[in-house]
């Protein structure tokens, strides 16, 4: 057992009381009631930056505060960024907490409280990894920049406005970012991208009110049937994404990464099992964790128009709509993915429908290849505290706060996850493990010296 | 002026306050607390019938009684069944009467009150113009069987268990219903069709519950997206019914009556100013008025699935569905309809989906020729009684009872209105015009007369 790994040894104790703590101030940012409690919060990390020997500062936003940490060494080359979030999700409902949210109570191994795994359990392991190379060597061996804000669950409305005014003291080697999970308990994993996303609404008008389908069916167009025709252009019989010019900033996987993939211990029966649906089903010629993963969508989320009642009621609507996201991947822009979408809808629909198209943004895929520097210590890292190598993995879903990144500052963002798929984070019961509590800690203080 | 026409002019004051007491009894079949008041006028018109000297009874059904009326006389050759009913809409909202909806008063020359026109004020036309011949005449020169039944704003639920159980008393040589409108003020109209409807319900179902589009999009099938390609498959680009079979049993429009068409004082343009839509839309080929009154339709009245609230949900749904009627023309059938939709439906979903498909019923389509002696006697009558030769029109709409005359008893069916399209039946301040009351009434006689 290296230094480090005693340090951290000795410290149990001591460590899982500064989680204890951490978790027993209720920073629901969503809570105007908690705004003060939340404001607190912000304080007491900057307090454990301190203790742990780094320089701290709270920096006010219209918004919750964010705390910024800071270390440099004269002699240190590189500077990371570690991006975490001190607020948590309301802990309703209440009556479905074996223990009060905020009083955080100990079962088997782990600890249960809101905010357990997301995120303070996660972002606390990197900053006693940064206090445990200050303990025992008296200096971490690369430079870190700790952004800690307080207004992920409410959608980081202040950061990126932080992000902008600040990006020349910002400038870093890459980001690191623990708010995710491991493959599962004993199978560490690196997320290595993101898909983006782009969210659109499709409005068709026809006549001015509903109208008598016998009196006018059939001489006027059907919003309802003109907004299927749409719909249904959308996709090819493949399945493929059927909007002109939609893939042309689409990489293919590359080859290396299919063979990562086939590493990737994914059973396809227990994922239809979890789904509920009668099969899998998508673009030809990819897999399921390809389609995923690495391929893009353009998914109706809804769609309403007409009579939704109960029997029969014989109208031509006046007016039919849906709501569409599409999941974006490298190097598609979700700008652009939108020009192209409202063009082709409005290609699509006929002069007899009024037809609108409201873009709603989105946010940028986000990838790193697994011979990326940061990913290649990361795999490292993983591997000396978890015995065991890491898997890469990707997510099919959009984290905006790791596309600004990537979009304001320039950096790789890797995504190191030490919670599980079942922590119940957003419900009653969060918990996370002290087990992994650890190991995170132990990953991150090998990570700064893998990166050296 | 002739003996009917002079006994008709005489009995001016008498007609209208026959029409004026019939108008005050509030026979909302609708209304439990009026199933008295319906009962009163089913005997109240009853009454009518005797006082103008036929036979008449009530019959009662498990809902609101028929008052059946015949007239035969040994050297009639022909018999004609008269449909009509005594219920009516429920008045409200009262607060947009100008009067009480039961106390009715004269506005210029029209009476305003709940049933003038629909159907109180019509079918008494009826039943006079057979008391003017008995009256002149001392005999009426066709059979005639009455059936005004009281339950026709509440579907008509008891009336074709009546005809099946009666069919061999009801035996005709054709009916006459005058339940709607002519085309205009001075512009008498006979009704030689009306489409018929077949009603049905689609419902995909994927996934067990919404999914996060994230984390599952693309891997499995997207009810709303699936349904909108099965909603899409449902016409072709010269938005034709694409279901096979479909138009089997659809009759062309034969040339005489494309020449009758073009004889109907029909405006384009201000029909489409009526719907409020950017255009008029349908079925490659054919004008707006032969969409509307001989070609079959595929309406999608409602569609829903999904998120349908404010802002972005990123979800594939668990399900989504569409309501779905058809208006038929002959020969079409519902069943059969039914049968070729389902079977569309579901060998164009895709087996990732379940798919229901939700059969309603419908009715059948009825239709004339004009070369119908009916139709020609009755053409001659509404010229001798309006001085002026009626147009020949057809509805786009479906009134089952007209159907069901056909179905059951094998009669042809002449819808004679003297309603006006702005009489605001089913609205409040319901009105029906004196002047074609009592025009109504001759032309009645004379259609006997014509037919005898």
């Amino acid at each position: 057992m290296d230094d480090l790994a005693s340090h951290i040894e000795r410290n149990r104790e001591a460590f899982v009381s500064e989680l204890m703590e951490l978790l027993r101030i209720p920073s629901v940012s969503a809570d105007p009631d908690r705004k003060e409690d939340t404001a607190r919060c912000a304080r007491h990390v900057a307090g454990i930056f301190r203790r742990m020997g780094l320089e701290a500062r709270i920096v006010e936003t219209p918004g919750h505060p964010i705390v910024r940490a800071d270390y440099s060494h004269p002699e240190n080359k590189r500077t990371y960024l570690v991006y975490g979030h001190y607020d948590v999700q309301p802990p309703d409902p209440l009556d479905k907490w074996l223990e009060p949210p905020f009083e955080p109570w100990l079962d088997g191994e782990d600890v249960v409280a809101r905010g357990a795994s997301d995120d303070k359990g996660q972002f606390l392991a990197h900053i006693l990894a940064a206090g445990t190379h200050l303990a025992t060597r008296g200096r971490i061996p690369v430079n870190l920049i700790f952004l800690i804000e307080g207004e992920e669950e409410v959608s980081s409305d202040h950061l990126a406005d932080y992000l902008e005014k600040e990006a020349p003291g910002l400038r870093a080697d890459g980001a690191v970012v623990s708010d995710t999970s491991m493959w599962g308990p004993d199978t560490p994993a690196l997320g290595l991208g993101l898909r983006g996303i782009a969210a659109a609404e499709i409005r068709l008008r026809g006549p001015a009110r509903d109208l008598h389908s016998g009196g006018f069916g059939g001489a006027v167009a059907n919003p309802a049937a003109e907004l299927a025709r749409v719909l249904a252009s959308l996709h090819d019989e493949d399945r493929r994404v059927a909007v002109p010019g939609f893939y042309d900033q689409v990489r293919e996987i590359p080859r290396e990464e299919k063979e990562l993939l086939s590493q990737v211990p994914f059973d396809e029966g227990e994922f239809l099992d979890s789904t509920g649906a009668p099969a899998l089903w998508g673009e030809r010629g990819y897999s399921t964790l390809e389609r995923i993963w690495f391929r893009p969508t353009c998914e109706v989320n809804g769609i309403a128009g007409g009579y939704r009642g109960e029997g029969t009621k014989t109208i031509v609507p006046t007016c039919a709509g849906a709501k569409i996201t599409m999941r974006l991947v490298p190097d598609q822009d979700p700008e652009t993915v939108l020009e192209l979408f409202e063009a082709h809808v409005k290609r699509t629909a006929p002069p007899s429908v009024e037809v609108e198209v409201i873009k709603q943004g989105g946010a940028r895929p986000v990838s790193l290849s697994p011979d990326n520097p940061l990913v290649q210590a990361a795999a490292g890292a993983e591997e000396r505290a978890f015995g065991k190598k890491p898997i890469f993995i990707r997510s099919g879903g959009s984290i905006p706060v790791v596309g600004e990144l990537k979009r304001i500052l320039g950096l790789d963002v890797l995504l190191m996850g030490f919670g599980l798929e079942d922590d119940r984070i957003h419900s009653p019961n969060e918990k996370f493990s002290l087990e992994r509590f650890r190991k995170g800690i132990l990953t991150s203080a090998y990570l700064w010296e893998e990166l050296a």
